[in-house]
């Protein structure tokens, strides 16, 4: 292998959900990333790249990047018929260990929430990357920085908290959206109101600390208006997590 | 008075924090206000406007906009020395109600969070009006449309359930960005590294719903990875809501 000074890296993307088809686009745009082959269990339509079914049929590569769901990563890396090659997986939940040991292992993470037909700007994804030994390390910080120009080197401990984190910053903060989208739907409200809230939020802690920015009736300890928007939320299940999360932000308060 | 045909409305703002600057400079900027004075407790330095410490010695306006705490907002309605004009407050919190019925009252409410030395840009900011009779109501509908393009009538009551849901999308959702900053600072790890997916979880749902969209352990009742979450947490307090959540995501899921 000869991938320090070559100017390629040869890829084969194994999985072809919301994960490996951004992957894809954005290795495909790069002028340093060949990516010879997209697995996935049925065929994908209008692709230019060879399509393989079978693992029998994997081609030789630098490189094979498993994206599938978290807990098929470990029997799908132990199926593939080959050993000594790099393998990673690209998943924030999972350790490296999950991977068959007969391969050397690693981890390529776009920490990034992908859908289906949005397009996303790879540049600012920062990919976390993690190897068994330096020179696959140093293959995957180039792979990395030919997406993009944040790429860091995370063990897969620190990569454990800053899954949960993003848990906390993605799902958790998405749910928040939904249950102010069933009050507002509920009282025929239209959450198309409550979105430049949203967005510039979300904005304000880009350039300040969260902490530094907190506002809002449990910061200021406004026992009035909390029991107001108690007794509003009835006992619907928004109330309890309310409650919940005004406890918290008081705690934080006395900090 | 004479607000109809008029190409001016004069306006008094009084009290001087985040929302009344703010709205102070969208209204100067506006070639329909005329803002004739500032009533703040303390000077307000390089300000062009009169300014006002004394209620004595505030002008005739077609309309005084209360901008103070909420928790101030129905003394000082009541201490003003003059009876029969329009009087608002900009509170999501509060009813119209808590307004002194010696004047006319109302509602002129920006549906935004606003910090000091952050500019924003009040065209995309709905503006939530209220007022006791239609003559007035046409005035701050008006009065909305000269700094925004979004102006929606909204009931005291209606309201109170949007300051709820706006606390879950604003309030809330930047409590648990704090949380991902203390776990990421506690792990020695970068927050920054989350800022791309805090901006793109905010972007996903101006064009799909949330529950659309809700994606993670929770949403698809992945037990294992929950387990090393909790786990991961500790007796941390976080802990407590990262269990609640869960819950509720996976009750929506149920429905």
């Amino acid at each position: 292998m000869n991938f320090v000074t070559s100017l390629m890296v040869s890829v084969i993307i194994l999985g072809f959900g919301n994960v490996g088809q951004h992957l894809y686009k954005a290795m495909q745009a790069s002028d340093t990333v060949a990516v010879l082959q997209i697995y996935n269990r049925s065929l994908v339509k209008n692709l230019k790249t060879e399509q393989c079914q079978n693992v029998a049929d994997l081609k030789k590569a630098d490189l094979y990047i498993i994206a599938t769901p978290d807990d098929v990563i470990g029997d799908f890396s132990a199926s593939l018929p080959f050993k000594d090659r790099l393998v990673v997986h690209t998943s924030g939940g999972a350790s490296m260990n999950v991977l068959s040991k007969k391969n050397r292992r690693g981890v390529f993470y776009p920490l990034q929430t992908f859908s289906k037909n949005t397009e996303v700007d790879f540049n600012n994804i920062p990919i976390c990357v993690e190897a068994d030994n330096e020179t696959d390390l140093k293959l995957l910080k180039e792979l990395g920085r030919s997406i993009s120009e944040k790429v860091v080197e995370i063990s897969s401990l620190e990569r454990e908290h800053l899954h949960v984190a993003a848990v906390f910053v993605n799902n958790f903060t998405n749910h928040l959206y939904q249950i102010a989208e069933t009050i507002a739907t509920e009282n025929k409200l239209d959450f198309n109101l409550l979105k430049p809230l949203i967005t510039e939020t979300a904005k304000k802690i880009e350039t300040r600390s969260p902490a530094e920015v907190q506002t809002g009736p449990a910061k200021r300890n406004d026992k009035k208006t909390i029991e107001k928007h108690l007794k509003l939320l009835g006992n619907s299940e928004y109330r309890k997590l309310y409650d919940e999360l005004t406890n918290s932000i008081k705690k934080s308060n006395r900090k």
